[in-house]
């Protein structure tokens, strides 16, 4: 068997993973993965519910996985995958902790960040979005529509 | 004696308690308290040097402190006292949480929220600037100068 590719698709797939694994949990179903040099050093979802924590959001968990991991504050070399584009906290904590890249899926024009600014991240943070978008707002869409 | 008068200013030398010794422990001076009905229910200060956690903020630890204590995601009836302009993170993390109010001490120019958008809080968030804002903002002045 060949090795996987690892692109950004094969890396957001382990986001859509752990974004099911939030659904599951009843958690807003929202994943994220951190990469560096191709190894993946953090995973997290949404634990907002579970902890009754409104800063327990995926992104922000696997950035202090990351930084435990790298013993370091400063997140050099490493692409952060997001299934749902970053909220303003979120954004405002990828500013601190200054991934080179950031991925993200579907964007998210209610709670995404980019409504109250574009210019959040650090300037010099690489950024692509829309990769497997479909997959990442099918997922929050059938979240919702199941809960009403 | 008299009973101290639970005022605003009472409230951010506590902050400023927990700014004081957050420099003792060499992390930039930031301190945070949550105040439901005159009692205090959560104080933090900056711990992002120790635990090489940008995500350590005053704010976020107070605010996760907070939810932990009451078993809710919102801060209803609560006033976040900080003594610096949250930054763009924070204030992101205060538009979950929903407290009544947030007052601040000194302003920051280049780190705080309001640099990004002056919406980021919910709307219904009640906003004081200002408290004891030489004192918080002089305690920032005298670190960073001793860290030269």
């Amino acid at each position: 068997m060949n090795a996987p590719l690892l692109n950004d698709e094969y890396f957001m797939r382990l986001g859509l993973t752990e974004a099911r694994q939030a659904a599951e949990e009843g958690e807003i179903p929202i994943g994220a993965i951190i990469v560096c040099n191709d190894k993946v050093i953090a995973r997290a979802h949404n634990r907002s519910e579970a902890l009754l924590d409104t800063t327990a959001h995926a992104e922000l968990m696997a950035i202090t996985s990351a930084q435990n991991y790298l013993g370091s504050k400063f997140l050099t070399d490493c692409t952060l995958y997001v299934t749902i584009e970053p909220c303003v906290m979120c954004a405002g904590a990828i500013r601190w902790a200054r991934p080179t890249r950031v991925v993200w899926g579907a964007d998210e024009p209610k709670s995404g960040f980019s409504r109250f600014s574009k210019e959040i991240f650090h300037p010099k943070t690489l950024i692509t979005s829309g990769v497997l978008a479909d997959e990442c707002a099918e997922l929050m869409r059938s979240f919702f529509v199941s809960r009403r």
